[in-house]
């Protein structure tokens, strides 16, 4: 693969979404093409399967099986999605990947880290080349999210507690994989962030 | 856990299904509260991921990603029905269980075999503690199974070749693990079938 998989992560409310477009935008204005993407979902069938996980009652799948439906969809974008982009030369700038999974349900519910880590590599098994953290304080993060009041209210309905256990996990992740993840202050204007995003992609690819 | 976890497998148009019916009923009329489940699906939530997986064109998931959907349904099926009804003391008889992944998924669809066996011990980890293997020539099992015209063709579709390789590796997995399958010819009349089925409980639950 020619480098070009760039994830974003952060809490809820952290802004990655809004980066993630403007960094597709700028890439495309340099000349590049981008696939834009997000998890869960990204692919007509991973699409479904995040319905069937998202909607219902929040204690309807135990971790175990939601981390099960989870890889199912991630596999499924990765085939669908990911990897064709890849083979054709593009960029492709996923808004969360297996990350996400190892703090949504490797930190947050249960003591599954272990689980997580083994089934991302049995039926996964591929890092993003580039991953950008949008860091946040989480009163930030969770105030901007509540605004936002999106359909999918589950994750957010964990509070405060869990974002703040959610930010140190990230930061933890990041300082593991030090050789893909770049930190970048979420808290700025949009702009400033804009910017080292950009800076930081255009390192990468050597653009 | 008392060891009343009994499974059914065998080739499409083996007549498991109405043995393990058969099974149940024989067993209430011995006094045991018996539940009588199936895969894929035998809880809600399971269910919903087989119509997920069942309907849809043939090659709409992976084999990766449809063994990731089937290992979802199963935990959410040891979680809501298996485990709860064993710890009520009854008799649980599933007409399917993950020895049917280790056929459909391991052996007919890419070369899995050893991820179905690795994800299952990572995920579900439990075994029947007796599985009744119907067995049958597959010319016969495959015109029972065109004949009943069922609405999941899926499977039944994969014609011939697939039912005697599929045949095999069920007859090899009972050489794997003897200690909890038991072999039936499945060839005879449904009541010689049913008397040996009813046997072989009976001798395994100490009736």
């Amino acid at each position: 693969m020619p480098g070009g998989f760039i994830s974003f992560e952060g809490i809820d409310g952290s802004g990655k979404s809004t980066q993630a477009r403007r960094l597709a935008d700028a890439l495309r204005q340099l000349g590049r093409d981008v696939t834009l993407t997000r998890e869960p979902g990204g692919s007509p069938g991973a699409e479904e399967i995040r319905r069937l996980v998202l909607e219902g009652a929040p204690d309807r799948w135990s971790p175990e099986t939601e981390l099960l439906l989870f890889t199912a969809a991630r596999r499924d974008h990765l085939e669908k999605t990911i990897r064709p982009a890849l083979e054709r030369g593009e960029v492709v700038i996923t808004d969360r990947f297996a990350d996400s999974s190892r703090m949504y349900q490797g930190i947050s519910r249960g003591d599954l880290a272990a689980t997580v880590d083994a089934l991302h590599a049995l039926m996964i098994g591929v890092e993003p080349d580039l991953t950008l953290l949008i860091d946040i304080d989480p009163e930030v993060g969770l105030s901007r999210a509540v605004a936002r009041k999106g359909h999918e209210q589950r994750f957010e309905d964990m509070g405060l507690d869990l974002q703040r256990r959610m930010r140190t996990g990230f930061l933890d992740l990041a300082a593991r994989y030090p050789s893909r993840f770049r930190v970048i202050d979420g808290a700025r204007a949009p702009d400033a962030v804009a910017a080292d995003v950009l800076a930081a992609a255009r390192t990468h690819l050597g653009l």
